[in-house]
């Protein structure tokens, strides 16, 4: 069933889904399953959990396994001790010991982190960070959210939780957002801000070709941005301050952290001609330095369906290289 | 002259002046000279900063003397190659190439790096930022830029040119930046910004009790959060853009990095008062997580005097550190 080289398991765990899978040290899935997650009640969340990482690991030979896995999870990780601290959208929740209970049982060190930091070191490993020393990986789907790369080593921060820069400043008087400010990049550039914004601002644009799917809830993204390319005003609006905030944010990321490289994904990124919009904003407007040592801003080549399972491989990778 | 104790020789090139100094292991300074510096031609720039070096290193006896020479200089520096790039304030000048210059004609090791990445560095070493791990140092004077430590290292980014936070974005069309934006920080918050304001806004409060200072040109940033204290409208708004600008920055710099320490230096912050207001704005307005993890935002206790000495040695100790 398997080649005979060493793999990693990584364990993607989403608001959808548990993604268990076994990783080449080249990133090739040679394996892969997919578990339902029970967001129900906390004990139907972690028993959904264990018992789809116990039924993977029973499938698996173990054979050439390497000594960690790694886990991704959505919200916020206590990296240090392995822990899954919580997330917004499980109010509440008590904390899951990832690493305590898991290690005794099943004989695997566990590095636990975010999914963004996963998918950055995802980037590190297997993508187009291989590249670079200092680059930022940015995410930009329902929410926003990035990871820091500076010589080499992730920047974690106090509490695990650097990058979080769904919150920066783009303007005055905004719609409010969930942490409380009403100035928030995440209201004018993410998936689920722009769509907000499309419900609210209909009934100034009763014409848009958007009106019977946004009446409908179906919009996403991703029509947004075609019918702004058809010149659908509405769209244009939406649009353009998507292009406005979000450029000032990697503006303000430039001059902040003088990365080489900017590697974006996530589901609301799926055109180059953005690309090319928000690259011609920001090295008209980082300072000079930065804006010359930045070598490209750019689309991740790792794809959607794998970035999960890879990142979680690679968390094991930069564990075990880190300790 | 000198104790048994071993020290390290610290340049400090200012636009004004150079100073060098030796700097104990535990951050005294056992002797310093002020040397002047002359910005008039490229050449007497370089042979006035060269000759103060040539003159103190003559004085000097070499027993106990460490074996780096470390120079803090404002402006641009190529920190890998040992080399000052420029400075906005001296346009067009050619690299100076203190490693190539200095290392064989001395024998010292030269480490190198601009002025704010070694005042981070004597936090790290001699001051506050001993306590943390991840930690900002964010210095307010005649423009604004940070040094940022993360899990015990200086981020230095692609061009050593991490930290320049004087261009965030913090509203729209405000006065013009000299970096060709009309919303950067530095235009609200820097010492250069607030009296330019001073100025520009007069004619709006011709009553203000800064009038006569600001005629002359004599008005400082300190005197602005005084008047305010005092109820003058004019320096009572600028002192609340200063708040708000500096504010939002900062709330964004926590969102980005996480520190656990915020440690303010620069001419502009004198006032613990002023601290007082920065630090509620931020801990109202940062992401739950981060803002929990922050433990203070608080005024260095290095001496503006003493600084430039102690960051220019501390620079040739992680220098030494690092190779």
């Amino acid at each position: 069933m398997y080649p005979d080289e060493p793999f990693t398991i990584g364990i993607d765990i989403g608001a959808t889904k548990v993604l268990i899978g076994s990783v080449t040290q080249e990133g090739k899935v040679v394996h892969q399953q997919r578990y339902d997650i029970d967001l129900s009640s906390e004990q139907l969340l972690r028993s959904s959990i264990y018992d789809s990482i116990a039924n993977y690991i029973d499938l698996q030979q173990v054979r050439n396994v390497s000594k960690t896995i790694g886990i991704g999870v959505f919200g916020h990780v206590d990296f240090e001790h392995g822990e899954w601290m919580g997330s917004m959208r499980l109010p509440g929740m008590d904390k899951v010991r990832f690493r305590e209970d898991l290690q005794a049982k099943y004989g695997f060190d566990i590095a636990v982190d975010n999914d963004v930091h996963a998918a950055t070191l995802a980037e590190m490993y297997l993508g187009k960070g291989r590249q670079y020393r200092n680059f930022l990986y940015v995410n930009v789907g329902t929410g926003i959210a990035a990871g820091i790369v500076s010589d080499g080593r992730l920047v974690r921060g106090a509490a695990n939780y650097a990058g979080e820069i769904g919150h920066i400043f783009v303007g005055k008087d905004m719609e409010p957002c969930m942490c409380g400010s009403n100035w928030c990049l995440e209201t004018a550039a993410s998936g689920g801000g722009m769509i907000h914004r499309a419900n609210r601002w209909l009934m100034d644009y009763p014409d848009s070709i958007l009106a019977s799917k946004i009446q409908s809830g179906t919009v996403v993204s991703v029509d947004i941005f075609r019918a702004a390319l058809l010149g659908d005003p509405l769209a244009g609006k939406i649009h353009q301050e998507f292009i406005w905030s979000m450029g000032i944010v990697l503006v303000n990321l430039v001059n902040i952290l003088n990365p080489e490289a900017i590697i974006m994904g996530g589901g609301v990124l799926q055109d180059e001609w953005l690309m090319k919009e928000l690259s011609t904003f920001v090295f008209e407007h980082a300072a000079k330095v930065p804006s010359n040592a930045l070598k490209e801003i750019t689309l991740t080549e790792l794809g959607p369906q794998v970035v999960g399972l890879l990142g979680a491989s690679c968390l094991a990778w930069n564990y075990e290289a880190m300790n």
